[in-house]
């Protein structure tokens, strides 16, 4: 038997700390609210009114939960927080847009070993800020202390996103055929996935790792820079050209790369040809792969390679399409083709 | 440089583990599936129709996310998984049912070191069981491993929950007034609040430390079994007395206890008195803060101390709603009222 009192703050859960950072989120988490939003900061649930659906034929809710892996460890590393929400929410934006939808609101889950209100302040600021760029609202979210599974600095963030489409407008892959065009947006950079291997290969590699501080001349900035560059998210310059184009079918490309994301959305008998010299791959794939020695089927299953979303439409459209998300600020690349197969993937 | 290559799995991620884990996962997650759900396992974003919402004056989603805490450690050591997942759901379940909203689907988030396939799979059995309980979808989840940031056998375990309410169904406590009634319900244990503390003072205090194993005489059971005991959903019994009692306004008692999770629901000019000697406290507590010496307060402030969730009726309906609830399994006390005052609890 023990012969102090112990409390719960000694054994590492500081309900203190917990309702500071709460308290410092909640200009931020506000900022994201349209008048759909019922409930304030702190509710055991988070109302969001669909008051007006009457206007759609079907309404459907799309959903989507994810992390940021372990591009984390790299923030945690640098000190840089809030690039990471913004990571989270457009991953997740991205997720539900591919199916046609668009965001309604959003949740986060925030774990840690012990609680730095300042952390997770800049990880909300973040989450915020994203959420109000795709007009989404921050609902809820938890704040946990878990000492024990995470380290004290360390942490893990993962959120969800609910979205709404009309039955009509979903998008699915369905009318996908032989003869269609695969088109590429360029990604910012390596998003949110792949992180376990990079970080293995440049910056814990022993003798041979890099610096994240240091200006890499491959890439004209530092690693830090390179890595931590925030997730593109495709919503602002898709939704407007939704209802102008015969979108078919688009792909995230995240964990899995080409080979375990675009046969997402093919049907059973169509297979994708993609060529790999129709868009510039950045410089920081080439840095790994070099470094690593990795193979080059092993790149395209772990990384982007440069291609954030690939989009499906009709092969008379693919130019005009190109054209307008150019326009919009994107880097679009006529990457590839649909044939009648069986379910796959050449890169070639 | 390195000079030999170097693979994804190299870098402790398992891309070939993870499917396998999702194609046993399949059936538990498909066994949850209703008429609205259009998605199969694996799509970016799961899709729910809300055909049929005309019938609602104005619908409202309701949703919350939340992890299960430090009671994964316990459910690690002793290697029993299942009854984590159905804690996560019946915790969420629980958690908007107290705002009048009935769930409509679930997404996971899971994240480990390395992956085990039979540990997430056990997981999401455990998910699935308590989704098809209370008629809830799992209709999307992310499995990430996260070298690194988790052990190797450790995970983190988080959920999110989708629910819906008609807006003049809402229970927010907004009308609770003075001479109202506390009832409420017994938990069926810890549940899944304070077990950084509880470990801490029972299986983390050196020569003092308990067994998870042996039978402790005082709780007629192990340790192991008293501290996995699933968190009780309330919603099978409450739902159906909805319609039939004025219920206005309901608190679950979790993190922060009566004295963070009462005023919630309270208006600001509404305090409550909470009488301890009205229920009986489950063994658990009182070995708890025998060997931890732990205050009064701190241990109303960590744990449920035995009541699950808190419900405010009128006085009058109180005797009837407690004996109907009783008659459908549950344990119900009346357990203090309301009166006039500035926002607070008092437990007396």
């Amino acid at each position: 038997m023990t012969d102090q009192q112990i409390t719960y703050r000694d054994a590492g859960v500081d309900i203190d700390a917990a309702n500071e950072a709460v308290l410092r989120m909640r200009d931020h988490i506000r900022s994201t609210f349209n008048a759909n939003v019922l409930t304030d900061v702190g509710t055991f649930g988070g109302m969001f009114s669909l008051a007006g659906i009457s206007a759609y034929q079907e309404p459907v809710l799309v959903s989507s939960i994810d992390g940021v892996g372990t591009k984390l460890k790299v923030a945690i590393q640098v000190g840089r927080y809030e690039s990471i929400g913004r990571d989270l929410v457009n991953h997740c934006v991205n997720d539900i847009l591919v199916q046609g939808a668009q965001p309604l609101f959003f949740l986060d889950y925030f774990a840690t070993g012990r609680l730095a209100p300042s952390v997770a302040v800049d990880v909300v600021r973040g989450l915020a800020e994203s959420c109000r760029e795709t007009g989404c609202a921050l609902i809820g979210g938890e704040t946990a202390e878990m000492p024990g599974v995470y380290a004290e600095g360390d942490f893990d963030l993962a959120g969800c996103i609910v979205g709404l489409v009309d039955r009509p407008r979903i998008i699915d892959g369905s009318r996908i055929e032989p003869g269609d065009t695969l088109l590429g947006i360029a990604s910012s950079g390596i998003h949110t996935n792949g992180f376990s291997l990079a970080r293995r290969i440049l910056l814990d590699a022993g003798a041979d790792s890099l610096s994240l501080y240091e200006p890499v001349p491959m890439l004209g900035r530092t690693l830090a820079e390179e890595l931590l560059t925030v997730h593109r998210c495709y919503a602002p310059s898709i939704v407007p050209l939704l209802g102008e184009f015969d979108i078919k079918g688009m792909a995230h490309i995240t964990g899995g790369g080409f080979y375990d994301n675009v046969p997402r959305i093919l049907p059973v008998d169509c297979s994708a040809t993609i060529e790999r010299r129709t868009w510039p791959v950045p410089p920081i794939f080439s840095l790994i792969q070099e470094r690593g020695q990795v193979p080059d089927p092993e790149m395209f299953r772990t990384f982007n390679m440069g291609i954030g979303i690939v989009v499906v439409v009709p092969a008379e459209q693919a130019p005009a399409l190109a054209h307008r998300l150019n326009s919009a600020g994107e880097s679009a690349y006529i990457i590839g083709n649909i044939h009648r197969g069986v379910h796959e993937v050449d890169i070639i």
